[in-house]
């Protein structure tokens, strides 16, 4: 085993990113970054510290009347050729992998745990891997299923970057195939024939004409959608294609549940034959409940409705609210261009010590 | 170079097509055969005999006002697994490799070369190789553009399969791809991007609102098809797709020009991206002149259009009216269930006897 890159807590958030960022941790090989954080987390004794497998967590547990969750993933997509880590300092912006997407919310984890050992609420911190590939490998996924009591609690945030502000919730996401049949034949004689890729036209129709609902929850809104993403048929040049896949992915409100939202797809497509590929549902922002108000107080910025799929929806499976909110332009995350501002790192832990202090 | 094996022109039609599937003849594997079916020929003293790589034509020279062409193609497709030559006769017909795909047509085509050597019209007999595999290699194309002076003739038949009925002439074909272009975006943000399958759409319902005409040429009613035979589109499961390509193919009747089939196929798709993939003219029958009328008026048979694309096109680009006239269900063609009822070969001979007698 290796010996692991040592952590330094008390360096300003910025430089604990970079550090963070230089223990390279693509998905699957997180272990000496997993490493490190529980070495420097151990040294904590405010803290409870369970390791499983790369995945860390760390509870107080003052006996406050309320628990709440700071999650991140350990893991990056893989590194530029060549790698751009160790990260530079630019002009105020921290540039390299991992920046964004998700180590400088993972910075402020860290610093928020060695520097408010007294919250006002417990806080239990998770940290884990593998959220960046398939998602059988997710260690929070797997924590879930395995430990829920470890994530248990009463709100919990996300520290995935969504530039500074705060996304609540999240919409699920839902992927059909929608089948035409028909019969294959000579190219030269159709009327033997009956041509499936024709019939897929009023799929495509359906999807032009429908309307998707902006719903609202939580006092959020939520703008489903709903889309062709893959469409395939054809057997050669001179033959009547016998069969035609529309591949939909259905994005939905965090209302809905996983057998309402392919209820209503499978109403779009009524006559069709609709085969379920895969299917996450959202999850709600719980604005209306205290936990996340208190939340949306202490750090006085604007709230939206988190559009894309993320890692909230697993406490939302669990009963517990949850937005998105951590330093970092999404729009960057994955990019060979990964960066930064320096600012925005130190202002998430600005505002998330107000909330926890 | 191997001894070929000797062909008797003498056994009756059905063993000769026998021999002939005796001996495989898989494209570009034609050698064996065509030395076979050139020694036969050099020993009728009526024909002359040109041999052109695997191409073997003979001619009568007898200074006769008329000149037809009788061709047929010496491959097959690949052979069965296990092989299912040499042939079989099974009650009345011939198994096997080739015996519809068209051996059967090449023995009735040397039969005639050495039973009838005084013909009412002078006759060019033209075997050749690669019909079944691309285009750039087919032996009746290779001729037809370095020395058309072989094939010049008013009228001709190409013994490929039609069950024993006369199939006049061919329609045309075109494939083009008609592309919509959009945005790529998250498929949670579709109102960031523009989905290319959605506006695939249109160009599905114009094909599925064409009414394709039926044309009459020369006698003989050409149905015209106009078909989606391919559609591709998608990125990723959660990416809004930027582009879709409908492959389409449109078989048209042998009046019209490829230029002319272009245009009627981009003022269809008016308003789209169009390209060009390839485009092969018919044939017409030319049953309005009297070559072509002799020959029906002595076979005695109903005649209908040929639907699908043929060689006798080739005939068609030098102006030479065609019919395809030969044993076998073309149906049974390039199956592992290759079979021809002896006694169509025997008719067709009779036939073709009663003709150039």
């Amino acid at each position: 085993m290796p010996i692991p890159t040592a952590l330094d807590l008390t360096r300003d958030v910025v430089t604990l990113t970079a550090d963070l960022c230089d223990i390279a941790s693509v998905s699957t090989q997180e272990r000496a970054l997993a490493d490190a954080v529980e070495a420097a987390l151990l040294t904590l004794p405010h803290l409870d510290v369970i390791r499983d497998g790369n995945v860390v967590v760390a509870r107080t547990e003052l006996g406050r009347s309320e628990r709440v969750v700071l999650a991140g993933h350990l893991d990056t997509v893989p590194l530029t050729d060549p790698p751009n880590i160790p990260v530079r300092r630019v002009d105020g912006t921290l540039v390299g992998r991992g920046t964004t997407d998700m180590k400088g919310g993972v910075a402020v984890q860290l610093a928020l745990a060695a520097r408010v050992p007294s919250p006002s609420r417990d806080v239990t911190f998770i940290f884990y891997d593998c959220e960046e590939i398939e998602e059988e490998f997710n260690g929070l996924k797997r924590i879930g299923e395995q430990q829920p009591d470890l994530l248990d609690a009463e709100f919990a945030v996300l520290l995935e970057p969504t530039n500074g502000g705060i996304e609540g919730g999240c919409k699920g996401t839902l992927r059909v195939d929608v089948v035409t049949k028909g019969i294959s034949a000579h190219s030269a004689r159709p009327w033997n024939g009956h041509n499936a890729i024709h019939d897929a036209g009023d799929v495509l129709a359906r999807l032009t004409a429908y309307e998707p609902a902006t719903v609202h929850v939580d006092g959020l809104d939520y703008h489903e959608a709903l889309n062709a993403v893959g469409i395939r048929g054809g057997i050669a040049g001179n033959v009547i294609p016998d069969v035609c896949t529309v591949s939909v992915n259905y994005r939905f409100a965090p209302d809905k549940s996983a057998e309402e939202a392919l209820a209503h797809v499978q109403q779009v497509f009524s006559g069709f034959d609709v085969t379920l590929g895969d299917c996450a549902i959202g999850a709600r922002p719980g604005l209306d409940q205290p936990a996340a108000q208190a939340f949306v107080e202490a750090l006085g910025l604007p709230v939206v409705a988190k559009e894309g799929w993320t890692d909230v929806a697993r406490f939302a499976a669990l009963d517990i609210p949850a937005v998105n909110f951590g330093p970092g332009d999404p729009n960057l995350a994955h990019t060979d261009d990964e960066r930064c501002p320096e600012q925005q790192i130190e202002d998430a832990l600005a505002a998330l010590t107000r909330w926890l202090a």
